[in-house]
């Protein structure tokens, strides 16, 4: 059995599944999985009134044991569409559509470099697959849940690639292996109102939270390493919402994001900016969530052998890189080494998403060649 | 003629003259003038749809010439009252009322002194008052646009009385013979809006505005003379509104407040910020409004009168005061030499609004023999 990668792209977008529905694509993965020889898991992780679909599929038996990770949920497809988000229409060879790169796209690519694969009488080993239905969106019960449940089953892979969309204009310019952390923190600082004419008697919070952002704003996190940026400290917001102006607030509030590389982790940045907080406002809050921890997967075999079929594909050899944003990665690095490559991200939750078909074969056929050269 | 100066001021509470609302309160300053003697003159300034109420009334001819100035508008009376706000009701020898101390009070003592004045077949010069309905509004049609007319009229004395409440607790404490000066001030520093994950894409204006507000509020303005307290600038208000946590937003806001001594003029500390504001913002918008200039009338004879009638009347000697908020008097200190005494000011603005009826009759006394120490 071949799949035609066009045909099977255009079946999964006409699924409308904006985060946190399925609308389907789950099912035409799983079917599709199963038709190849794939034992399929379901995963509904979560609330049991709303629970997030995941499926875990396996082909084949021993090493070596390759993974591809991926999600079919989409963001909204927004206002001022061409064609129908939904509806899959190819106009002079490029295919329209939400989620066409990140990455139904993706998920494509690699079933039909496994049915060729199978077609040739392999894999030699074992192939897998973690598709999730919630990447988008929370991602609390996706690819974080599945990724404990199989360990417990024996399910962890050699090696994980995953297929979101990384070039940033070309097929074979960038594939990556790392992800900086991200953390959120909100900080409340409490003051004494009063009136401007008797400072005094206030205590204004502004003034303490101004010395803490000034603080955090001009320390310098590091200056970056071989394979990561420096880190970096955004204030998003600062809050305070007084509209008198001869009064002293009560309460002043801001918040900030680190993207920050495998020189730190989130628990001790947050400890460093409750010291900045304590030293200017000892009373103040500080409400920080780590939303991913950074990672970088050394590059070994398994990366050079993907490096290789990206070159021989598309004639570029492509760069290791470690910048953007965060992944699903984040979760699958702390059980295996993870590396990502995909599609040209470029129009990647806009309007008109879409995919030149020869980018999508290209990415089928660099699937298949790992493939071969991982050994299965 | 004389004047019960308890009754007097219960009809005056009697008008509900909540700004910019006069409530009939002008009326019954005016007719009570004219039956004293005074020549009226009605002085509606602002738009015609919704004048701003202001007398001027003036007895006699030639110098020594006292104005006495002062406001029959008042702050809204809000909640909690133990007595109707507007009801001048009387226990235990103090009168409850809005406007009690702030400053219907000031205004029926000082009328009730000339009266005094008059029965003894003064004045020997000229005794005029300035009375205004919009002080606690914007005031832009009050005493600001009194003083030009009056000085058009060849109406400016010598010295002018302004009658707010200046004592903290009791009855001699304080008399006011400066103000600071008050600016406020809007920064909106406008950056480019992008992802935290890709910093070197966009300008934080956050971190723009954190560098300004650091800066502003690090700056000793003065170390304070020996008439006035240090100058001072307070953060009233920062905001910004971006609710998403991994957005740099594209537009940051602060708002400020500075209270200035006499070692300043509003000008300069305007161009003062918006140097401040261009080093680190060189396309941020300063948004300033002077509400009042600082001024300090040097302590001459006819403040020493004034001392000198508060200690024989009371048995303080008051100290000359420049703190606390602004007042009509900087409109007038641009014509003449103001200083300020009135009543106890501790309930002004505040539920239960209220005088002792033995500090009604205080004040009436120190009015009465400054005038007379003052020549009249
Ligand atoms: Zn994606
Ligand atoms: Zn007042």
């Amino acid at each position: 059995m071949t799949l035609d990668v066009t045909a099977f792209l255009q079946t999964l977008l006409a699924c409308p599944s904006v985060t946190p529905v399925d609308g389907g694509a789950l099912d035409v993965v799983s079917s599709t999985l199963e038709r190849l020889g794939f034992v399929v898991t379901r995963l509904d992780f979560g609330p049991a009134d709303a629970p997030t679909p995941n499926l875990f599929a396996r082909l084949g038996d021993g090493g070596p044991h390759l993974c591809f990770a991926g999600h079919t949920d989409v963001v909204p497809p927004g206002a001022s569409w061409r064609y129908g988000p939904f509806d899959g229409i190819v106009a002079d060879g490029i295919l329209y559509g939400r989620g066409a790169v990140d990455m139904k796209g993706g998920i494509a690519a690699f079933i039909a470099a496994v049915a060729d694969v199978v077609a040739r009488g392999g894999p030699n080993g074992t192939i897998s697959l973690l598709i999730t239905g919630d990447e988008e969106g929370p991602a609390r019960h996706g690819t974080r849940e599945v990724l404990p449940w199989m360990a417990a089953n024996g399910h962890i892979p050699d090696f994980c690639l995953l297929g979101e969309p990384t070039n940033p204009s070309a097929m074979g310019e960038m594939i990556k292996i790392g992800r900086r952390g991200s953390l959120s923190a909100t900080i409340t600082v409490r003051g004494v109102q009063g009136h401007v004419a008797y400072p005094h008697r206030a205590d204004n919070p502004n003034h303490r939270l101004i010395d803490i952002l000034h603080d955090l704003t001009h320390h310098v996190l590091d200056e970056g390493t071989e394979a990561f940026e420096p880190s970096s400290l955004q204030i998003t917001s600062m809050d305070v919402g007084n509209p008198t102006t001869n009064v002293i607030p009560a309460i002043a509030r801001a918040s900030l994001n680190i993207r920050f590389n495998d020189r730190h982790r989130g628990d001790d940045l947050v400890a460093w900016i409750e010291r900045v907080v304590a030293r200017h406002a000892p009373d103040a809050e500080v409400d920080a969530r780590i939303s991913g921890e950074a990672f970088l997967t050394a590059p070994g075999e398994a990366v050079r052998c993907l490096s290789a079929a990206v070159e021989k594909v598309t004639g570029h050899a492509p760069v290791l890189d470690t910048g953007g944003g965060t992944s699903d990665a984040r979760f699958i690095a702390a059980y295996c080494p993870v590396a990502e490559f995909g599609l040209v991200g470029a129009s990647m939750h806009k309007a008109d998403e879409h995919v030149a078909l020869a980018d999508l074969r290209q990415l089928r056929d660099i699937y298949r060649e790992f493939m071969e050269a991982f050994g299965l």
